[in-house]
């Protein structure tokens, strides 16, 4: 079954603000979550929100969650809940004449459905192996692959991404007409996740080099 | 009355898992709210839990929230019902000999609590003030303030940094010990959010010249 190329619009997933920031295209919101590094899982226990950030990877359709699973949110997806995944790249912000028009430009996916668990070794080695090129494209036929038990002291699971949407806002200020006359600077302070020198571990033989993966490491365009 | 120095630990707030990595001190998780730039804000409706990337800004012991403030949310929070909101930093990606031990170094808080209304014009005020140094410092002095048609059309939700906590992860790789003789790299990719170069308005007059305050903009440290 091939994934539709817009998610599902429901009650839920449905814009009510600012609908012409508002996307359901599959295309759009892939780029987002293939950009980002966590999302934001957020579920209920009793009626108590929770929002936990989580590493995850991308195949097709479905997203691997992986990371912080605590004992709450392995017993709040035994209760087949609702969850939401929320992931928010920051781009700039917005510098306007008025403070009112300040704003921030980002690309932000928010999604709704169920979590099931990822069993059985090999489907679970393949979402390991999702979630690691996600984060450090490469580091899977380099670093030394899980061996039978750590895949069993991991927990893996598969959300689909079939109910959501994507927001962008992009560009400059929209200033009040009769703002444009104040001598105020007013454009955009682009943002981004850049990454620094890598450091090696104070353990690391000095004849192993960086490799050629993890040069360069930047994530998007 | 002033601020505790520890956050309260509740049924909600302890540690279940890497209690070494947790803090309650307020004056981390301050440190860490006053760095971040959006907190999520996890909320639930008949048992549908929402996450919401919103602005903020810290006074003292509580947050004012602020943007993408949907009705649903509003909604929510005129039932009196319970949030999450949560901040995460992200400074870097652990690289270990073995993929299992692969980790994020990251900061990050989670609160527990009710938001509530912001209600008259100097408090609104007030409380914008505290968003727009929070995200630009230097702005309220430079850029127009809101006039009152402004901040009665603006929504500003209270909510106090009472109960919760942080969690931090940082330094190298712990890989298994028969790991450390594989010929594999390790170490830290330092990852931060950096701002580039300022883009001016298409609509800015040529004479308007770049305020002290925007140059060099950046968070933390």
């Amino acid at each position: 079954m091939s994934p539709t190329e817009s998610l599902q619009v429901t009650e839920r997933s449905q814009f009510r603000r600012h609908p012409r920031l508002g996307h359901h295209d599959r295309a759009i919101v892939n780029q987002i979550l293939d950009e980002a590094l966590v999302v934001q899982v957020g579920f209920v226990i009793e009626n108590q929100p929770f929002v936990i950030p989580m590493g995850y990877g991308r195949e097709g359709d479905r997203l691997y969650l992986h990371g912080a699973t605590t004992s709450r949110m392995l017993k709040s997806l035994e209760q087949g809940v609702d969850i939401c995944v929320s992931a928010t790249l920051l781009d700039g912000i917005v510098i306007a004449r008025s403070l009112f028009h300040h704003a921030m430009n980002y690309r932000s996916v928010v999604l709704f459905g169920q979590a099931t668990l990822v069993e059985g070794e090999a489907a679970k080695m393949q979402a390991l192996k999702v979630l690691s090129e996600h984060i450090t494209p490469g580091q899977w036929a380099y670093a030394r692959t899980p061996n039978p038990q750590e895949v069993k002291g991991t927990t893996v699971l598969s959300f689909p991404i079939a109910e959501g949407s994507a927001k962008i806002r992009s560009g400059g200020p929209n200033d009040s007409a009769a703002d444009y006359a104040l001598p105020v600077w007013a454009g955009q302070l682009p943002l981004k996740l850049t990454s620094g020198t890598p450091i090696p571990d104070a353990k690391l033989a000095a004849e192993i080099t960086l490799p050629e993966n993890l040069t360069h490491y930047q994530r998007g365009a």
